[in-house]
C-alpha cells in the first residue's frame, strides 16, 4: 500500500500548518496513486517527519513518497529531510521510504506561477 | 505596458534567491501577457519590492502584477507585503499596481504536488 507524506517546514502560525493538512486531506479524496496521504512537519508542528512515517506504516504503508512541500532547493531540502528520513529509514528496512523532488522544481511551477497572476482581480 | 513582479522572501542562501530570478527569466522569455517579469524580495535579498516596482517602472510599465512567491498565507502574504505595495503605490498614482492571490492558493497546487511525487526515483 503506497503512502504519500507533504512534509513542510512547520509555522508558529497554526493556519499555515492547517493548510498543509487540509491539502492532504484534498489529496487523499482526489488521488488514485496513494491509499495513504498525511502531512508532516520539519519542525515545529506536528506530526514531526519519523511520527508522520510511522504514522503511514501504522496504517499499512510498505511504501512511503516523502514530498518536500518547499520553493527552495535550501538546506532543509538538501540536508535535513534526507538526513531525517534516511535515519528513519534504517528502522524499517522494509518500506520502501523514497524522497520526491522538492515542490519548487517542479517543470509546471512556471505554468503555475502564471495562473496566480491571471486570478489577479 | 505590463509588468509581474514576482516576490519571494529572500534568504541568506544567495542560490535560493538565484533561483527565483531564474523563473523570472524563464517567464519573461515563455509568457506572452507581460513584457516585463522580475524578482524582488520581502527582506534580506535585493531587490527589496519597492525597487522591484522602480525597477518596472524605469522600463516602462503602465500596470504591475505584484505576485507572492509564497506557500502559506501567512503574516507576510497577508500583511507585509501588501503594507509595502501599498505604501509604494501612492508614489505612483497612474500605475496600476495589483497584488495576486499567493502561490499556495492556486487551485492547480494539488496536480504541482501529485506531479513533484510522480517524480520520485
Amino acid at each position: 500500500m503506497k503512502a504519500l507524506l507533504i512534509v513542510a517546514h512547520g509555522s508558529r502560525r497554526k493556519q499555515s500548518n492547517a493548510e498543509v493538512v487540509n491539502m492532504a486531506e484534498q489529496i487523499t479524496q482526489s488521488n488514485s496513486v496513494y491509499h495513504i496521504v498525511h502531512a508532516g512537519f520539519l519542525e515545529i508542528a506536528a506530526p514531526l517527519i519519523p511520527d508522520g512515517i510511522q504514522q503511514c506504516i501504522d496504517e499499512g504503508a510498505t511504501s512511503i513518497v516523502v514530498l518536500p512541500y518547499f520553493l527552495n532547493s535550501g538546506r532543509h531540502v538538501v540536508d535535513d529531510i534526507p538526513r531525517i528520513v534516511n535515519l528513519v529509514s534504517d528502522n524499517f528496512p522494509e518500506i520502501d521510504i523514497k524522497i520526491a523532488p522538492h515542490l519548487g522544481s517542479s517543470p509546471l511551477m512556471t505554468e503555475l506561477l502564471m495562473s496566480c497572476a491571471n486570478r489577479v482581480q
